[in-house]
């Protein structure tokens, strides 16, 4: 059994470093994700499924803003009516999607479309909103809904403008190799990456005949976002990842993501199925004023970025943001890689970190040396305040429960024939 | 004497650690250098003084382009003829200016302003060419004159333009902070502050009047020359330095800088001499086709860079360097600011570099314990080909050489009213 797994294995971490993720449009999600094209009313959100009534108050917050932006409302309490009857909900993950904390996405939003070159599928991830009071963290006041209208009508339109003047679109992985030599880990530190975009953009929207004024504000949006490119990220993992799970064979985990309530994992072997367990309060640091009482429950699709060996995982990458998120100094950085290490099957090639003297960046978690060690991953996290419209008030690391890793071997060692470690 | 050695030395620390360098303005070098302001042709040159004679071939090659550029002669061999008899040469630091490489600077090249805001003075210093033939490196056919030209006006006009839209002119020090923790050393890396740089401009180049195509263009330029922030760096460095300077005691070195044929310091207590010895040649890697026989020796003020502790005294902030450079990997560049530890008073707290576990960047090089440990400072630097007009043909590290410290340290000796220590 662990040589066909092994070789499994093997063939997925093949397609995760040699994945090619290319920016090719920015649109509004209805026309990419076929659930959100009709005239019912869907949301899409962070992690495995949940009902509205499940969800943290950030996360319910998020979808009263989404209701407000939609017009599907006038107030919030309408809106909180609507959401408790009229509204369906489904996870991002099942329509080709991620979304960032909250990951409530609503038909209108304008979303990237980022395109796997190597086996030409697709995934979809709003554009990050910058930091303060935004949707993903909960708030939903005039000001977030005024932006998410900007980034429909504005933003999106014009970065799609600009994109489709690459002829073979905008290439992520180039960039992604560049910026983890600059100490991104590209999920609580994109500043290298969002940089290296910015000034990319900078000659191709000149190119176009969007207003000037236009180009100026959608430019200065681009230079004052250094957190613009998570969200590219995490499209760019979501395409990598759905090409590897299409070998349906092995232990590797191909999602992990959390919904405030439950931590989800997929497993390479497993097909679809969410193996999950309660999720944990991420620690950290807090913003002034704000404290580990007012932290919400761990969420968000972002952790796509981990499961493909980024964030935490990679956290020697980024040793700068290792005091962001109270994950000590360089030492400590170094050893949380390390740590890491134990529990993947390689590293990529393609991804070589400078800080770990060059070795690749971790590569395929294994849920059988999860469950082994006892390691789980680490996730690099923004912190929400429990209390809605409030927003990010922290960042910090949180674990991957354990127990959803050992629902996930247990299913794995029945569908292999062969009986479990307890047995 | 030891102990107001000290005290002077801690003075020029503290105004180097909190120099205010800003980018003010982008004009033609005659505009703000007299000595190029007036009829006579003269031409500023890399390192201590030197004749037309005693120069590198592709320093010789720089200045032919130079005279080409300004229009002093028509061709080559009119160009040399001129060269030998009737240009004045002059060094860049005896002009408030650096010059990367040859650092061949005539009255109508472009050149960054530099004002450093702690005690008002400025440095100027040419911008960057981006790679391949350019005439730092001693290239000069037809290409190279013609992007002099567009620099001149094109790219300096606009950035000039850009630049005066930000009310207390562009900041360098924030910059310099970011960027370090981006794996720049501000010598032969400067990927991360090329991409910052390049980013902030963009909304202000689209808020000017300035043709969008010409916009377009001079984006695509920041956007691909990775090393443009190199200039500003060193011009930011020559303001900090000659701002320290201004204290005329210690044994800290004030400037480090090379033609070709001698290595020369300046040191805090000692003025305006030069301490000179014969430069070494680099010893690095070299691009395909070329090898260390053809390696020119060490020229360029850009070790500017080295004197206020950044380039190789800053090698462990940029791990990704080392190899490009041919140190070795993350422990070797580790050890190389180990070792320039032992040669500085003390660490810049305004430059936290996190891979050195947040650590400031080596600050103040103490000729004393330059001569003490017999430890020279290391250069990190691109290798011109001996033979003009080529270009770069790799890049490398050097070693400032001992006996130009040991000089320096017998004048002191002889200000303090010491006996040397050989007596």
């Amino acid at each position: 059994m662990d040589d066909s797994i092994n070789a499994a294995n093997e063939a997925i971490t093949e397609l995760m470093s040699s994945g090619q993720p290319v920016l090719v449009d920015v649109v509004r999600a209805r026309d990419v994700i076929d659930v959100l094209a009709g005239d019912s009313k869907v949301l899409l959100h962070a992690g495995p499924p949940i009902t509205f009534d499940e969800m943290t108050p950030p996360m319910q917050g998020s979808c009263i803003g989404a209701v407000l932006f939609e017009g599907w409302a006038q107030n919030e309490q309408e809106a909180r009516q609507l959401l408790a009857h009229d509204v369906t909900f489904t996870p991002c993950h099942h329509h080709g999607a991620v979304g960032p904390m909250g990951g409530i996405t609503s038909p209108n939003m304008a979303v990237i479309v980022v395109e796997n070159r190597l086996r030409g599928n697709r995934a979809y991830c709003t554009m990050n909103e910058g930091i303060g009071k935004v949707l993903r963290f909960g708030a939903y006041d005039a000001s977030v809904i005024a932006r998410l209208e900007w980034m429909r009508d504005i933003l999106g339109p014009s970065l799609a403008q600009a994109v489709r003047l690459t002829p073979d679109g905008y290439a992520l992985t180039p960039l992604i190799a560049r910026a983890i030599t600059m100490g991104d880990e590209f999920h609580q530190r994109n500043i290298a990456a969002s940089a290296l975009f910015a000034k990319d953009m900078g000659p191709l929207l000149a190119r176009t005949d969007i207003d000037r004024s236009v180009v100026a504000d959608v430019l200065q949006f681009l230079a004052d976002t250094d957190q613009f490119f998570l969200n590219l990220a995490m499209a760019a993992c979501k395409s990598i990842m759905d090409a590897a799970r299409t070998i349906e064979e092995g232990s590797i985990v191909t999602a992990m993501t959390r919904n405030g309530k439950d931590f989800a994992i997929r497993v390479s072997g497993l097909g679809d199925e969410w193996f999950t367990a309660p999720v944990n309060t991420p620690k950290g640091l807090y913003f002034t004023g704000y404290s580990q009482d007012e932290a919400c429950p761990d969420m968000g699709d972002s952790s796509i970025t981990e499961t493909f060996g980024l964030g935490g995982m990679s956290m020697i990458a980024a040793p700068g943001v290792t005091r962001f998120v109270g994950a000590g100094g360089f030492s400590d950085a170094l050893a949380t890689s390390d740590e890491m290490d134990e529990i993947v099957v390689g590293h990529n090639a393609n991804l070589s970190i400078p800080t770990w003297d060059f070795q690749g960046a971790p590569l395929g978690i294994d849920i059988r040396k999860v469950v082994a060690t006892s390691i789980t991953p680490i996730i690099n996290t923004g912190i929400a305040s429990l209390e809605p419209g409030v927003g990010q008030i922290g960042a910090g690391t949180v674990r991957a429960p354990l127990a959803c890793f050992v629902k996930a071997l247990e299913a794995l060692a029945v569908k292999y024939g062969v009986t479990s470690t307890d047995d």
